[in-house]
């Protein structure tokens, strides 16, 4: 027999989540036990339902109950524009600004030689076919404004170098809201390089 | 038909946890993307189990397996000593410290006039019978040291005024391992009052 309590167990289960520590974890699962029933019962099933019939689309790596996913799929978005992103995560960011009607392209990663990340690893081999198909015009890539995104980005625009297309990068600069005052150096710095005429 | 997608579905379910913000939802439903179809079945079996096999301690407002609750049932804890929590959260904090050998009192809440919480919102009524029952010797009032726990706790004492009890409350004082210097004015004050020779 398990002496431990249901709420304990509860709690380390819930401490597995991604920024979910231990007290944040028991307080989640005491908050839980105020719940109805079938609310907690409703976000069991919606988080068994998400493993279960959510599949990864074969053509960009999105995420979604179909494959092709729901954006592949869409005969309204313009598939001379394709976004390269590195995660899904990422993806939904910029679907969310509801600013950009093309298709993605999702590598799953970044570039990084020192957790062992090369571009076997991401989801790469499809993007040259995808150019091939003729349809793309414009390569946007938004890859994370890191030291890693920037690798990858780097990549992608040598390996995209003979291709027909135009590749382009979303632009660095200052957050829109911030403190140009407290902006660190390399974002002020490019910030200027990328400066646009008024 | 929904038209949203079940990450999206799932996200908004996480963002109603405490603490779990629409930003660490979606991270957290992506994340558990990459779980194995069990482990996710398995915290989710948790939660549900927990919200229905879960009950409130009658004797002591605990929550448990059992009724009366596994402290209220243990023949090893000292009944002499009765300490009054305001939360479940609270008594499972002093648990842990494993300095504690008697058994609890959980209030349910604190008084609040502001947010309209008072003595009968509580689990009060039957404080008095269990002091009555002769085997409290000592009530330790373990309520939050603030505004709310405090009144609560001033409440207590003028109910327990008549009864053969002696009622002590926890130290306010510096928390272990904090700079004097940044303490603020109140907790200083409580520390000097609080002061014992050594």
């Amino acid at each position: 027999m398990n002496s431990e309590s249901p709420i304990d167990r509860l709690a380390k289960g819930l401490n597995r989540l991604p920024g979910v520590g231990p007290k944040s974890a028991r307080r989640i699962a005491l908050d839980m036990l105020t719940w109805d029933t079938e609310e907690v019962r409703r976000l069991a099933d919606l988080m068994v339902d998400v493993k279960t019939n959510v599949k990864s689309c074969t053509v960009c790596g999105n995420l979604g109950l179909t494959d092709p996913c729901s954006i592949c799929d869409d005969s309204r978005r313009d598939r001379t524009l394709l976004m390269v992103v590195d995660t899904v995560a990422n993806l939904l960011a910029v679907e969310r600004t509801a600013h950009f009607r093309g298709v993605y392209h999702v590598l799953g990663g970044r570039l990084s030689p020192l957790e062992g990340v090369s571009p076997e690893d991401l989801n790469l081999a499809s993007l040259p076919d995808r150019i091939a198909g003729g349809e793309v015009q414009e390569v946007i890539l938004a890859n994370e404004p890191t030291v890693e995104g920037d690798a990858t980005a780097q990549y992608l625009s040598q390996l995209l170098a003979g291709a027909p297309v135009e590749v382009t990068q979303i632009a660095r600069g200052l957050p829109v809201g911030s403190d140009l005052a407290l902006a660190d150096q390399v974002t002020l710095s490019r910030a200027l390089e990328g400066r646009r005429q008024l």
